[in-house]
Order: C-alpha cells, then sequence, then structure tokens
C-alpha cells in the first residue's frame, strides 16, 4: 500500500506532514509513504519506507484553484491527484487549497461514473464522541436534489466501511423536521431519499440538533454546509476566548481554572476535527483526503490511517458498484 | 404610544408575557400595554395601564402556519397584527408559533411596497457585546437577489434607528470573501450591493467571523439564516453541557467550577439574544416583533423597549420612504 503527501499542504507544511509520516510509518511499517515536494532535503534520512517524488512547482493557499490547477501542472497537488489516477499511489493526501485540490481531483484523479458532482465529506464532532459525516461542505455550493441524493449513497458507504457505522441513520440538513419543510431543493431532495429503501433515511435534520447526535450522515448543499462547518468553528472559537477571559479575570478564578485545565483540555480535543483525520473528497475514482489547514503531525498521521482504511475496505470499488448506471441505464 | 402583546405566544405564556408587561408598565409608565388574550381572568387587578382584549382562538405551536392562520381569524396573533394594521396598537409582540405570526403579518398588517418578501431579523450576539442584526433567518427560504438587496437597506434603517449603529457596515453571507465566490444568488445579490452608494457594504463574510463582529448588518437567503441561527444555538448548547459534564467530574473541579460560576453566568448571560429583545419581521406596514419562544418576562420586557424604539424613532415611514417605488418607478 502507498499513501502519497502533499509536502506543501497546509499552515506547517512541510514539516507538520514529515512529522505526521513519521508516526505513521513507525504505526504501520508495512505501508510506502510517498512525500511529493520540491526539496528532497525535506526528507530526513532516518525515515524507513519512505520514497520523495520530486515536483517543480506548488500550489498557494491564495491561489485561483482551477487557473492554478492549469497552469501548474508539476505542483504536488497535482501529480499527487495523477498518481492516484495512474495508480502509482493508493491515496493522496493534501492539507493545501481547497479549492485546488478538488479541482485538481476532479481533472486528474477524475469523477466515477454515476456522480455528477465530488462531495467534501468532513466529520463533525459530536457530544456522544461518535461524530457525524457532512456532505457537501462546499464542493459544490449550487447543488441539485439528485447530488443530494448521490451524497447520502456515498456517504452511507463510507461511514459503513470507514467509520464502522452500522447502517448509518441518513438526514437532510433542513430549516424544519417536518416534511415539505424548506427549499424547493430540499423538497425534491427529501422525496428523492424517502424512495431509496437501501437508505436509512431519518428525514429532515435541523443544525441545532448536529452536535446531538441526530444522524450519521448529514446531506446539504454545498454552500449550506460550508456555513455550517464554518459557524461552528467560529462559534466555538468565540466561546473558548471569552471563557479564557473570565478565566484569567482574577488569581482566584486563575486557580479555579489551573483545576479545570485538564477536563477543558480534554473537551476542547474531543471536539477538534484534526483528531477524526481529514475530509475525503467522495465521487473522485480513488481517495484523495483534504486535511485541514491547520494540520499538525498527529493530524497528518491520524489522516494516513483514514486513507489505510479508505484503501483497505475497498471505497472506491462499493461507491463504483453502487453508483455507476447499470446496463440499460443512464443516469448521466 | 399602545404595545400589544400576544397572551399566548412562547412556552412561558402566559405568566412570562404578563409578568414582562408588570416590568415594563414600571419602567414606561406612559405606554398603554394591551395583553390579548381568550381569559381575562389572567390579568392582574394591580397592574396600571394594562388594557385586556378579548379573543376566542389561539394558534398553537404545531398549528400548521398558512392554514391556522386562516382558520383562526378570531386569534390572539391574528388580532394582533390586525391592530397594528388598523392603527389600534403601535406594535405587536408575540413569542408564539414563527410561521405563524409571518403568516398573519403578511396577511393582515400588510407588505410595504416595494418590499417583496418580509425578512425575519434577529441580533446574534457577538464577543464585543455590540451584536449583528442578520436577516433573513427563515420568513422567505427561497431568497433572489433583489430580496437580499432589500434587507441591506431595511436592516441598515432598523440598525441606525434602532440599535443605534452609525453607518452600520453591512456584509453579505458567503462561502469565502473574494468577490465571485458562492453561487448565483450571491453573485448577483453582490453585484447589486456594491452599486449602492448609499449602503455602507463590506464585501461577503464567512460563518466563522460573525461573533467576531465581522459586520453589523448580515444578510443572506432564509434557508442559510435560520441554518446559522440554529446551528449557533447548538453549538452553544452543546458546549455548556460538555461543560458542565467537565465540572462535575470530582469534589475539586466541582468547587473550581464554583468559583467560576459568575464568570460564566456573565458569559452565559452575554451570549443570551434573549437580552436584545425579539427579532422584528421587517417590510411589513407595522412594527411585529417575534419574541423567541423560551422568553421569560426579562425577554418580553425587552421586547417592549425594543418596541418603543421602533415606534419613536420612526423605522417603518424611514423604511416606505426608502424602499417604496418613486413617481414613474416600478420595482415591484
Amino acid at each position: 500500500m502507498r499513501i502519497a503527501f502533499d509536502a506543501h499542504g497546509g499552515d506547517h507544511a512541510p514539516v507538520a506532514v514529515v512529522e505526521g509520516i513519521r508516526l505513521a510509518a513507525k504505526e504501520w511499517p508495512d505501508v510506502t509513504y510517498i512525500l511529493i515536494g520540491r526539496d528532497p532535503s525535506i526528507l530526513p534520512n532516518d525515515l524507513a519506507n519512505v520514497i520523495f517524488k520530486h515536483v517543480t512547482e506548488q500550489i498557494e493557499p491564495e491561489d485561483e484553484p482551477v487557473k492554478a490547477v492549469r497552469r501548474k501542472k508539476d505542483s504536488s497537488m497535482v501529480v499527487g491527484c495523477q498518481m492516484v489516477r495512474k495508480g502509482e499511489a493508493d491515496a493522496f493526501i493534501s492539507g493545501g487549497n481547497t479549492g485546488a485540490l478538488m479541482a485538481a481531483g476532479l481533472f486528474h484523479t477524475g469523477r466515477i461514473k454515476g456522480v455528477d458532482r465530488p462531495a467534501l465529506a468532513p466529520i463533525f464532532p459530536t457530544l456522544s464522541g461518535r461524530g457525524t459525516l457532512v456532505l457537501d461542505v462546499g464542493a459544490n455550493p449550487e447543488a441539485k436534489p439528485q447530488h443530494l441524493y448521490q451524497y447520502a449513497r456515498m456517504g452511507r458507504i463510507y461511514a459503513e466501511k470507514v467509520l464502522g457505522f452500522e447502517a448509518p441513520r441518513i438526514g437532510l440538513l433542513n430549516i424544519g423536521t417536518e416534511e415539505g419543510k424548506g427549499t424547493e431543493l430540499t423538497k425534491e431532495a427529501f422525496s428523492l431519499l424517502e424512495k431509496e429503501s437501501s437508505l436509512r433515511f431519518i428525514g429532515n435534520v435541523e443544525a441545532r440538533d448536529i452536535l446531538f447526535d441526530a444522524c450519521d450522515v448529514l446531506v446539504c448543499d454545498g454552500f449550506s454546509g460550508n456555513i455550517l462547518l464554518k459557524n461552528t468553528e467560529g462559534v466555538a472559537k468565540a466561546i473558548f476566548e471569552r471563557l479564557k477571559e473570565e478565566f484569567m479575570r482574577s488569581l482566584s478564578t486563575k486557580i479555579a481554572a489551573a483545576i479545570l485545565k485538564p477536563g477543558l483540555k480534554r473537551f476542547k480535543n474531543s471536539m477538534d476535527y484534526k483528531e477524526h483525520g481529514g475530509a475525503p473528497l467522495l465521487g473522485l475514482m480513488g481517495p484523495v483526503i483534504k486535511a485541514h489547514g491547520s494540520s499538525d503531525a498527529r493530524a497528518f498521521f491520524n489522516a494516513a490511517r483514514q486513507a489505510r482504511l479508505f484503501i483497505d475496505r475497498g471505497v472506491i470499488p462499493r461507491i463504483i458498484e453502487d453508483l455507476s448506471p447499470k446496463k440499460g441505464e443512464d443516469n448521466e
């Protein structure tokens, strides 16, 4: 098994990527790790099972995604997605420019037949610790009902195989729980999902219930999903900043805060999506994983764990089997 | 000045409504309060400046909004909206069924000419304590670009007159800050807002920056706004539940938590949108305010404060002046 990493993806690259590979190589010595980058000197000598793949370009966070992917043909991101397509790597992990990774995946790894639009599918941490797979969070801002239906089918497979959820409960993000709520998009998606007997569709789910484990897989258009993801980040950040302020108010609150620190830390970690690895781009012809931009070594290590399961459990063949148009059918 | 209250709106009605009126009557004895309800005995004898308006019906939280408003013509909600239309009340406050209040407002208070769709506009608490007016959060799930443009103009007037914001910064909710991001809706709304020189339009705002005071007025379609509102509620609730768990873990954490309690309470209050009153339904021919379903006496008192400013500062005439089609124009 060969897992490729983008040396130039993420705020702490390449150091965090290299250190993440070090942790992974120790845990899973049977895997070959491929580090794709511009400068071979970033690869320490003491790392076993790691191959350096040299490229001449890199895509920057501020690059316009589609343009960058078209122009920078020898960038780590484009080459990584191509390697997956050609079978030179079994998975590719990047913490770089999200839009560019989606474009590179679409152009260079390719789309599964029967999937109209790939979806970015991170895990939202939930109170139970179980987590909820949410798709799409921005690969496709202007979704159609059949896209949401396809997300549900792909999400279900990924949740079963990689997350180990049995018969995952599929929810549709909406502004009320009753049938008939929302927009034309959610109404039509609801009726498509309801008809599909292979899915355990539980109906509409409201945003306030997500962190309380209302469902295992939540489908939504990329615009709403992105709002949801960033709002969750923002609210948590705002609350922790204000808490910190209250804790620093006096000597006694500082002492009290010190006593509570381990618990608070445990709690913060449980809310940290980096613990769950990255977000797969579902609907591509191979495993491509978007690691968070702020990923540290541990986050890249977790993404490697995720990639292993993604490959081992045959998620891609299963999605192809499930979604590709059957003989005589044409759902393209 | 006459402010009407729905005796049958909210989880703690009618007691919280009556007690809210008691607080308001003490603070503003110059106002006449009208309590609209089915049972006159809920009105205590010791309350001055309060008139009881008798109705025979009430709309329930689980009622289908449009149907309920059509059928229950003598409900507190329908009568309250009619009183505003007829000038028998200067404002109406209800903590009841949100959808029904929007329908009652539209049918019985009426829409301002030049406003295609009224918007529900609550204040989101922000870190600075200032707050951000967000519209729409669900009155109109399927918005068009000109609706968002009209929200910006109405929101600006309300924010200036009621919230006291000088030249409020208008933001457009989007999935990236750069121009050209998002959906057809946000792209077209962006170009309408950018052209309007009377507005201080600051461009796209991402969900993660809202609580950090990225703008003073945030416009969005009702679907996204509703997701934003409910997600903010859900994330805050989940975090506080987990914190409580950590605080109850042992004797020492319990003691530490007791020391931090006043600060935590202050913090929770600052995040409580009930402190800001209710959400106005902007675009109607009179002040109609939706109080939160869980409103207590203090929340109804704050809604009365808000209604006073709404009336006193002439928000409705100003919106009519600003948005109504000028002679020779027709923007209906």
